[in-house]
């Protein structure tokens, strides 16, 4: 299976070279993270793709001066919807009964247990699940990134109200939940780049119930 | 690129025909769940697999009947780990020193920063922390089982203190965050196969800075 030796190729990348990534590549990495799925097809995220040189050196400043933020092609942030609405689960109907020819009224029990479920958590909860959407997207991203042979490094390890600031998400009811940094490998200065890629055994990381 | 189609041709499907995954393709998913990235490679989950018809009977009973919980052929319960712990952080050192072949000490700054991570959070946000980790593996499992064409359902909609205690999980430092039912779709009986996949355009979805 390709997948596998992809997944065993990559390794969460701390230095890389600058180089920039083809086009095709980078549209068929952002699509399969458009495609990702989510809990109830909602995606109550969006990610934001930087590249400009200058804006990266201040993100690098708010994130451990991580150098793959400024040596990535690209950096990605996944940022989760916060708060959650309404209009945004009103927005989603709309889009499914006009892609599917459906009338908006057969999806009325849908919609109601999207706000039902939005209205029985608080705020944090809210944002917490919607975060959890984006790793999904996350996941998906790492796997199609590898696939491409491009390196990949995600990352948490940032100052999320300092990112949100520099990228005014706040605004944009938006909040910063995690960097992905795609680009190519420095191996001869990434120390990580010939360690043996370590997890649990199947034995330890597999619970078999009957 | 395969992995697009792959991705597209997958849907959560809501019903299955019970038809069993051959061995190979189910290692394969499981393998590729395992290799899934996680913040500094701790991996705080583990992934309970359940076969046996009886159980799933009565997990199903705490997930709102949802038939594909029966009707797949194998389900996986993620479970992330609560509370997290000093001891999980020195097997994970040890493990890294065994496999790499470098001392003990010289990981001490590693085991530090994960402790001093542990400690500064509540019990809880370390169990969201720990949940999006899986949820990274989620992500991964699903374009896993899209490869080799299986299907595949992730669902939130159970009752998790019911289902831990169905199969015993907070006592092993256990809480069920989300569910995988893997197997083939029923195409007669569920709508959803033959629907339209909807997304979000990649203009609303993406968003550029310079």
């Amino acid at each position: 299976m390709n997948l596998l030796q992809d997944l065993n190729w990559r390794y969460a990348t701390k230095r890389m070279t600058g180089e920039k990534i083809p086009q095709e590549k980078l549209d068929n990495i952002f699509e399969a993270i458009r495609l990702s799925a989510s809990s109830m097809g909602f995606q109550p995220y969006n990610v934001v793709v930087v590249e400009d040189p200058e804006m990266r050196k201040q993100i690098q400043a708010v994130a451990f001066n991580q150098p793959q933020i400024v040596e990535a092609s690209h950096l990605l942030v996944f940022a989760a919807w916060d708060p959650l609405s309404e209009e945004q689960v009103a927005a989603y109907m709309n889009q499914i009964a006009s892609e599917r020819g459906v009338s908006p009224d057969s999806l009325a029990g849908f919609s109601n247990s999207i706000n039902s479920m939005i209205k029985s958590r608080t705020a944090e909860e809210n944002f917490n699940w919607a975060a959890k959407q984006a790793y999904i997207a996350l996941g998906t991203g790492l796997v199609a990134a590898s696939a491409e042979k491009i390196d990949s490094t995600p990352m948490e390890g940032f100052n999320p109200p300092a990112l949100d600031e520099l990228l005014g998400l706040r605004e944009k009811g938006l909040r910063s939940v995690a960097l992905l940094a795609l680009g190519y490998r420095d191996a001869e200065k990434d120390v990580l780049a010939s360690a043996k890629k370590v997890r649990r055994p199947a034995d330890k990381f597999f619970l078999k119930v009957a």
